[in-house]
């Protein structure tokens, strides 16, 4: 059978089904350079209108793993026993720095966290940019060091480099193409990585609210029940969790002030909502460890989770004895009136520290490291007149202005204090 | 106002309305190279899929005419009085050879004829690859040289070049892409191209059926409605006539092949359906170049549209002396029995001779001058078992199984004589 691709494209535009014989075509092709990004793009546009059912889904998926290696960590032993690998994944929220503290949290429990992770695109911010903001930090390792990694320290935070490769070929083409937004695209995205990583079992922690990907609860459910059923074709049990994502976790956004943010919690501190996502989670992940006896909560009380997160980022090359960097311009948003601190927009936010310059418009742009936003008062917090509300940072000033202009409807003085949502909305396994 | 590509896609991909300031730039930045490939057919598949409305289509046209230099011709004289300028265009059929006789005509009967015209691609074939298979022939004629023949001889017809290069560019990747078949992304191609060549008034000829690029009547007529309303825009009075594309017109099907039954019709013979359409064409143009007391027919029995034809191909360096060229190879397919011809479907016969090589699958490929159909039996002729009904010709012998594959599912011998279709279904000005 051959193929060619404005028929494949035309199948789709036409509301048709792709055969397995076409996807694997289709990506096999596209990763070899055979179809070109504009064929491409029309397919992920057509894919976007017309959607994929779940049979499309999964074979997408399969083709995308076997686009390059797949990792395995089932002959690694500590102490003459099998590691426990248990990877996590997000689909993407404002201030969502949970990796960080949680990736320290598992390994000082005695698990092992290989986490292949990407760099941020639009509004919200990549795990490794976060992780750059730290002198000399790098996530270009060696398979070989991420192995030993695991084995000695308990965790690996990686660039996905060869795992999935058309998947990022792929994400690059979506976000400059406006085709991010799709389930069976998001889907087969996040979990062709993960499969190919090689962890043992995953947790999905699902953002639903203005801020996520998909804005109405019953597409993110199922996108949650599409990305469980895909993990178990390929062996990889997923439990997932929706978490509210119309507010920012925590109270800061932005590379360097979300490492610093990290760091409070890893030291017994930090804001409680970034404290309970990461030992909600840290609670699935050391079930499927069979390390459910251990408290992840102490390993935040007693530092053996800092002294995991000082030595994962001491073995990547970074130094945190190197101050973080800090926007060198700053400005202050004041209340205008005495009140209680509304509602504060997830989505409204993340653009603004994006404007800030904390995020990429094209692939291989730099991010600003010390740009972002600090968060004075959270939702339901009294403030008088006057208080400090926000403080923006960035190196290049004259991005303030937009930067304002997408966080000024994001937030408002209220009456009475808005009414709180539950963090963590549902479980999916 | 300042616009960014995505989420210009993202308000088409939503089932948005594009703004008039929205349309100038992706069209200006388009054709600039600001706005890459990739994002152009995304943003291309969403307006297949979402459609434009009457608005969003004239602002698209009048972007794609702005794009580069409009021509006029009212300046020019003959014989002391203004010239009558007036041009047709086909939506592209198949052995859609009108132009070649039709130019011919108009020319001798006193009116002038400066037709921009395009290569083919996909199964209908292009007016220049036609007329590239006469030794010598060029389309790259200077603007000075299309004045000069307009006054000399009644006729230029030469590649579009600088008219509409948004356009051009557009078009070639549509057809990469899957998204060729669009309403007002075929109106826009077709005006802005023919109001941005100058000439007077415009003929239509468009093409309803199998071999259409819109297959539905009711879409065929809606979008001849768009382009007349898209000329009175720009001031250029169009005439459309609806005609029938369910089969081939005449009895060749090819670049050289068509060339030589162009010089039939212009000889006083060739097939009635191509001698008709030409009569019917010419005389909606002479009526618009304000010469309708002129009588069409009497040029070709009189051999005074042959003499201006002979004189166009000489001026554009074309050498009617040489044979036009032959594929080297060819088979024929003769009748399974006794009967008569049915119908003979005209995209079947399309696809087969592009598989033959007359057409390109790529823009830019070099196409086989004599590579084509010839169809010995009409719909409706009696045929007896054995006689040769088809035949075929390649330079590349491997091509007749995928072109006999097409071709094969496209005819039929019959009892009875099929009902004989209306060759002009409607006229709409």
């Amino acid at each position: 059978m051959t193929f060619d691709a404005p028929t494949i494209i035309a199948t789709k535009r036409d509301g048709g089904r792709l055969s397995d014989a076409a996807i694997d075509w289709v990506v096999d092709a596209y990763t070899n350079g055979q179809i070109a990004d504009e064929q491409m793009s029309a397919l992920l546009m057509a894919i976007f209108l017309r959607g994929m059912d779940y049979g499309e889904t999964a074979r997408w998926t399969a083709a995308m793993v076997a686009s390059g290696e797949r990792m395995d960590f089932t002959d690694l032993r500590r102490d003459g026993n099998p590691l426990r690998t248990v990877d996590k994944h997000s689909t993407g929220g404002v201030g969502d720095k949970i990796t960080l503290p949680l990736v320290a949290v598992i390994a000082a429990c005695g698990g092992a966290v290989p986490q292949a992770s990407g760099r941020g695109l639009g509004h919200t911010g990549g795990t490794l940019d976060k992780l750059e903001s730290i002198a000399g930090f790098t996530a270009d390792i060696s398979n070989k060091q991420v192995r030993q990694q695991l084995c000695d320290i308990g965790a690996a935070i990686f660039a996905a480099g060869q795992l999935a490769p058309a998947d990022a070929k792929l994400y690059a083409l979506r976000d400059i193409t406006a085709t991010v937004e799709s389930l069976p695209l998001i889907a087969s995205s996040v979990m062709s990585k993960k499969i190919a990583e090689g962890a043992s079992a995953l947790v999905l922690d699902v953002k639903v609210g203005s801020g996520a990907l998909l804005s109405s609860e019953s597409q993110v459910r199922e996108l949650a029940e599409t990305m469980v059923a895909l993990g178990a074709e390929h062996g990889l049990p997923v439990c997932a969790l929706l978490t509210d994502m119309n507010s920012p976790l925590g109270a800061a956004a932005g590379n360097a002030l979300e490492v610093a943010e990290a760091l409070e919690v890893l030291a017994g501190g930090g804001p409680p909502d970034v404290v309970e996502l990461t030992l909600r989670l840290a609670g699935e992940m050391l079930q499927f460890a069979g390390l459910d006896g251990r408290d992840p909560a102490q390993t935040l009380r007693d530092g053996s989770a800092m002294d995991r997160f000082r030595a994962l980022v001491s073995a990547q090359g970074g130094d945190l004895s190197v101050p973080l960097p800090v926007g060198k311009y700053s400005e202050t948003v004041t209340a205008p009136r005495s009140g209680r601190m509304g509602d504060i927009d997830a989505m409204a936010v993340g653009l603004a520290v994006w404007r800030l310059g904390a995020g990429r418009s094209r692939p291989g742009e730099l991010v600003q490291p010390g740009a972002g936003i600090r968060i004075h008062r959270r939702p339901g917090e009294p403030v008088a007149g006057g208080d400090p509300l926000f403080t923006l940072y960035t190196d290049t000033p004259e991005r303030f202005e937009s930067a304002m202009a997408e966080l000024h409807a994001g937030w408002s003085i209220v009456g009475t204090s808005p009414v709180p949502r539950p963090l963590i909305i549902d479980r999916i396994t």
